[in-house]
């Protein structure tokens, strides 16, 4: 189903609630809050479903769009996810009552009794984009800014892979609207707090290098979490910091878990399969990037790791 | 004069000489880069000046645009240089003798005999664009690549206040040549030496929160720069390490330059003046970044500056 005719569908709709996805992410709030408004602005009653795992970070964008308790929908729009075993704890309630589901996931199962897919799209947000002009034609700030944290979160500020010529023209047209694009910018990519900072600090202080700078190992002990004071929340995607490192083909960050388990992420470049790696110590994932568990302390894990690229590194 | 206007001057030239500026960035360099290649294809003769302070951050871009030692050229253009002063060594003899500067800064000193100064762009390359669709038509990869260089380095991958619309619907049409941005974001925005890594996470890994938590002071000393066996490269633009701290107003960065000596970067919020602070120890610089050095110990400086802050803090 085409942007068009989705917001065709929408415009015979009323009283609409918009499902997000399990640990929600900037592409599934903005499109959500996004369209949301749209829906408000083309004469409609629509909430979101407020999810419980919503952090602080998108808190500034929200506004009034949380649905109360006692809102009963007529119709359920989901926005971004995937599959059904994304859904919320709150949202169960809806697994089969989908109306329609907006997504851009080529992995999408197709829940929704009507589904709007486009996996050419870096972001949902730049189908919503296409949906809200249909609805309301020039979109205003407040439906704007959403979008963008949308696009911009999802495309890693537009420097990964998936963004698109239609990214960055959607940017463009979304920053016309007079949105502060740069404090978007400057919250999710250019703040961390002194905890995350330091833990940081510490795995790149002690990184260490191996088989000739082709191997980089960090870690991040049990002790160093309690010494810093850090939390789960401050060790979220860690494994990005190894990654970053110039000439390395295969990053390896351990984090001890608990006394003898560490958890293990691998990232590898064209020579290397990391889930091969990670399989040979019983874990798995993708060819790029894998992970595995390994009982023992922080070196034995090193030492296991570093074993099991060497093992398939002979055998490549 | 406009970029059109800028496009039909060229056409009437041959035998160009391109200039970049001292210490060239991805701007002038890609300017330069892909004017050269513009002005190849409308079938004229065109070189870039070797910049005796280029690195091999851009080696991969240049191919074969350098200027032979025997190249007497007819015509000079300079691209992204705002003032004489910023004129290489090996350019000084073309100080008066520029014919045309295309430049985006707003202090353009205009010493070009003709100048195109287009301050409301946020990279030169946005610009460059412009002449060189007037000049070729359709761009190719070739020219396309140097100029996404320009636009992404020039604007930190899209995220400062400088990126505009037009900035992103460049980016729209240079992406739709076929090049591959996401790995000129990869070396320039996620690459980093394993030193400079290091020595980031050394002074994340040891910042201190003053004031409650609005102060962060950072340090490298001397002592560290050798343990890390860091370079001056490893250390460049070390300051926005600190800035990116929540919360913080103020994040001071103390480099030991020698024994004795230190000297410090200050970044404020809109509550403090960082001139009127560092201008307190013999610096000094604009309202939001600062600098001043300071003889004495890092911790010497440390209380130095602390006082500095309070000192402003309490007469504002």
């Amino acid at each position: 189903m085409t942007a068009q005719e989705t917001a065709s569908l929408l415009s015979g709709w009323d009283n609409i609630l918009i499902l997000t996805h399990k640990r929600p992410d900037g592409d599934t709030t903005g499109c959500a809050i996004a369209l949301c408004r749209a829906l408000r602005q083309a004469g409609k009653t629509a909430f979101v479903l407020p999810n419980p795992d919503a952090t602080s970070l998108f808190d500034p964008y929200w506004g009034d769009t949380l649905a109360p308790q006692d809102f009963q929908p007529e119709k359920v729009v989901s926005v971004d996810i995937a599959s059904q075993g994304l859904f919320p704890e709150n949202a169960q309630v809806y697994l089969n009552k989908v109306d329609l589901a907006i997504d851009h996931h080529p992995s999408n199962e197709g829940f929704g009794h009507v589904n709007c897919v486009e996996p050419d799209k870096a972001a949902c947000g730049e189908i919503i984009y296409d949906v809200a002009r249909c609805l309301v034609g020039d979109l205003s700030p407040d439906i704007a800014l959403p979008l963008y944290v949308a696009v911009s979160t999802d495309t890693g500020c537009f420097s990964y892979p998936n963004t698109s010529p239609n990214t960055h023209r959607v940017a463009a047209a979304l920053m016309e609207t007079g949105i502060d694009s740069h404090l978007v910018n400057k919250r999710h990519f250019r703040t961390k707090s002194y905890t995350r900072l330091r833990v940081e600090g510490r795995m790149m202080d002690t990184m260490e290098l191996h088989d000739g700078g082709k191997v980089a190992i960090a870690a991040i002990s049990l002790k160093d979490m309690a010494q810093l004071g850090a939390t789960e929340r401050d060790v979220e995607d860690i494994a990005a910091v190894t990654g970053q490192l110039e000439g390395v083909e295969t990053a390896v960050t351990i984090r001890e878990l608990n006394p003898g388990e560490c958890k293990l992420s691998v990232r590898t470049g064209e020579s290397l399969n990391a889930s091969q790696v990670c399989g040979l110590l019983g874990g798995g994932g993708h060819a790029a990037a894998a992970g595995c568990t390994v009982h023992g302390t922080v070196n034995e894990a090193k030492q296991a790791i570093l074993a099991a690229i060497r093992t398939v590194q002979a055998e490549g």
